[in-house]
């Protein structure tokens, strides 16, 4: 069993990761985390407990940070061109819910279940990487104590989303992302180089509703104007994002992996950026030296992946 | 004809390069221009003034800048380990030499030459791209009136080689390189994604030096060092970086290109990486956008590369 704390924006993608995670035999989810990105921080966490509520999740569900470390960086627009206005493909989500939220902030909840299951969790991070640094800046000793991280997140050997330079998440808050990477924890990172890869036709989406019955009947009818943007954008389907970061803890053996200490550019026109020191190779001194080899994603099994979502969802 | 200025700082690789041009029957060499890098530029300007003498090159040797474009730049130490305390692979140069520079500086030379050919001549700058810069700067009429610039810089699709990020000669004067980059002038830049892969082994060089008879037995003989660097570093051979810009002019055949804008990164930890946006790619708006469509090599025939070397300095 994998013990996991979920971070997330939902967010389109993110819901189906969600449910990926509640639906898989193999993880416990010991709690939810929300973040601004896909949408304003209230958004994505009214998101995630209406999917806490609809779906029946026991984890508890903790807002986030609702802007990016540095006080001073560009406030974003919502990409609700891709995640619609409410973050959640503009599906009708009820104004008042239930389930509510808990009462520690997001980076509390993380520090308090990795501290209480040390060497056990499994941090999945799929939005800005401020509640990750966060916990890291109030709780130095969990780098220590998780299992491991493994994030949605980053542009290695292709181009960006958001500029030629930068993958979103990334580019959201790189001051946040370098401290995740930099932390002497294990991350494995799966970046754009991956994730674009693995496309959900409509085809896909409805077998899946199919196999799922209503609890993945939802993530279809919630994902259809999200695959409207990435046919419009040249794709075969919908762009599976953070259900990689998720199946990459499950079924490690679809992708392939380089190992390399990475440094998150911060600064000008690479802001954002990625860029990794393969392990093994020698350059000049560097801000790279003597910093943790992480582990990044380069290649993907697509169609697998894609058969492992449809078979854990119909579960 | 290809009339030709090449902008350089001699620098091993340089020197070959330099023979390369002085040979090849389609290239009329209007100008040298010496630049601050793999030496000093008194040291560069100094073998620049040797190799003509030695060569009986008639092209004027104009001194060009010390520095880069940035008064407070950190300065850099000199690649001794790669191109010798003298910048010539310690090979021994005369003091004192008949050849004299040109009285103009090296920008000044390239905007008098290019105005008095317009339309006609290519740059081929293999150095740090300050005496491009400086020209551009004082004359932004050049940029219409250049051919073609050729430059070998960048790192595109693979790492630098001062740092995970950088380039050496983009790296020593970012700032220069995006004026380049940016300038209204077609720009094609041979990288590392491609010199790396062209290695003359010691057989090799030999083999150049019988073909080629006393000039390129020079050649020969101050590549000694600079083949063991390259030897220890994992090479098959010593890497001919500087040539290869040459013979993308001679030989573009030889080449696989793609086309795309290039910003350089000037801050922070990516400082003096290349950072293309392919041409037809979409992204938010970023200062990418309505900037000149480079050409930029990505493949290379390395065999052929160096047969067309071998076959030109035996001329």
């Amino acid at each position: 069993m994998h013990k996991v704390i979920f971070d997330t924006d939902p967010g389109v993608d993110d819901a189906l990761a969600l449910l990926y995670l509640h639906k898989h035999p193999q993880i416990d989810l010991l709690g939810v985390t929300t973040v601004f990105g896909n949408a304003a921080v209230e958004s994505t966490t009214h998101n995630a407990l209406y999917l806490k509520q609809v779906w029946g999740l026991t984890a508890p569900v903790a807002r986030g940070a609702a802007g990016p470390l540095q006080p001073d960086a560009q406030p974003e627009a919502w990409p609700v061109h891709i995640h619609g206005h409410n973050g959640l493909g503009n599906h009708p989500v009820p104004d008042v819910l239930e389930a509510t939220a808990d009462t520690r902030e997001a980076h509390q909840l993380i520090i308090d279940l990795v501290r209480a299951h040390p060497g056990e969790i499994t941090l999945i991070a799929v939005g800005r990487m401020t509640n990750l640094a966060l916990a890291l800046q109030h709780a130095p000793d969990i780098a220590g104590l998780v299992r491991g991280v493994v994030l949605m997140g980053g542009a290695f050997h292709v181009n960006g989303n958001i500029t030629p330079a930068a993958e979103a998440n990334i580019w959201g808050d790189a001051e946040a992302a370098d401290i995740v990477f930099t932390a002497r924890w294990p991350v494995t990172a799966i970046g754009l180089d991956v994730t674009t890869r693995v496309e959900m036709d409509r085809h896909g989406l409805d077998a899946l509703a199919h196999a799922g019955g209503a609890d993945a009947d939802l993530v279809r009818s919630l994902s259809q104007e999200y695959v409207d943007f990435y046919l419009q954008a040249g794709h075969k389907g919908m762009v599976v994002h953070d259900c990689c970061a998720c199946i990459a803890l499950t079924r490690p053996e679809l992708f392939q992996f380089e190992r390399a200490s990475v440094r998150v550019a911060c600064d000008g026109v690479a802001r954002g950026m990625t860029i990794p020191k393969p392990e093994g190779m020698a350059f000049g001194p560097s801000v790279w030296d003597d910093q943790v080899v992480q582990t990044i994603a380069i290649g993907v099994d697509a169609s697998a992946v894609l058969a492992d979502i449809e078979t854990t969802l119909a579960g």
